[in-house]
């Protein structure tokens, strides 16, 4: 690229015509059901990401987080606050440390419900299941039910569901998934704790 | 794990004390260089999450835009409208259709020069260089050059770099860098159009 004078002509003009060309094949609109899994950060900072956006143009979202620690307080604060948004935290009723399995399956159980709710009444244009993958990963709700509520959501509806370890049957359903993947990371490698506009 | 009634009390064990070991290393504070990179969706999204909660902290945002279309205006104008965000597009002056190198690299010369007066002046929490790395990829800036500034900036500021295609050294200097890969995606298979709330 530095050395040929034409390469930056030709690369310009190549990226303009795939551009162009996947422009002229997309022409369906619909509700998308997106899917950001994989072990490496940013699941559920680019759900929020998409959250802003709905916000911006003034069109309604839900959320539900499943799986909610001290740390994830500011998306909550900052987002619920906005009327479009309807925000629901289920992850304090979790029992992680003392493990008790019904309970946290209770849990589960009242996140979903909030989530069905939302998703069926027509009110949104986006719903965000933050940590909805994990949930599934534990069993604590039935993989069948919860895709078959998404499969029939309204057809405008956008549905976000982030969390590590999706199942290959959430996959399939979806219209987008990416794998968030650890290049490197902070934590393991140089002892730097959590950073306040960073991870919380 | 639908089996083994222990399984989940000795999964939930081993998660909370891996939490517990990675928290009790982890004691530096510092402002990170992070790096979002991959050909996935989520780069700049994720990007913009943590925008969001450094505006929700009530803290100090600055944003370049270094490769900006007609499809990102929604975040500018969220975000933007912050009395807490400082943001910059820098996107309409390219001339990737017209090929004019040139005047492309005299366009990101100027949002670089933008970028360095946001670190250098302290006056930030975060600074958000979106499509950075893409820039860089067409040599329109020098990567010492930017690598430089990076590393020299106040010791409390993080900075998100974005973009496909992190050239090594970005990465090498990077505290945290991330790949988001695609799994699925609509455009390519599906014939989907790009949808509001979700790509802009």
């Amino acid at each position: 690229m530095k050395t040929d004078p034409d390469a930056h002509q030709r690369m310009t003009q190549r990226r303009k015509e795939g551009f162009d060309r996947k422009q002229a094949a997309a022409h369906q609109e619909k509700g998308l059901l997106i899917v950001n899994t994989g072990t490496g950060k940013g699941k559920t900072t680019a759900a929020f990401g998409m959250a802003v956006r709905v916000l911006g143009h003034g069109m309604r979202l839900g959320v539900v987080q499943f799986i909610k620690g001290a740390l994830y307080t500011s998306e909550r604060d900052f987002l619920g606050a906005f009327p479009g948004c309807d925000f629901v935290t289920m992850g304090d009723g979790y029992t992680w440390n003392t493990q008790d399995r019904a309970a946290d399956i209770a849990t589960a159980r009242r996140g979903w419900d909030a989530a069905r709710r939302m998703i069926e009444s027509g009110d949104y244009q986006m719903v965000v299941l933050d940590e909805l993958n994990t949930v599934l990963k534990y069993d604590y709700l039935p993989l069948d039910e919860v895709l078959a509520v998404l499969n029939a959501r309204p057809p405008m509806l956008h549905v976000v569901v982030t969390g590590r370890h999706a199942a290959e049957p959430m996959i399939a359903a979806a219209d987008l998934a990416t794998e968030m993947r650890v290049i490197k990371h902070p934590y393991r490698e140089q002892g730097i704790k959590a950073q306040r506009g960073v991870e919380y």
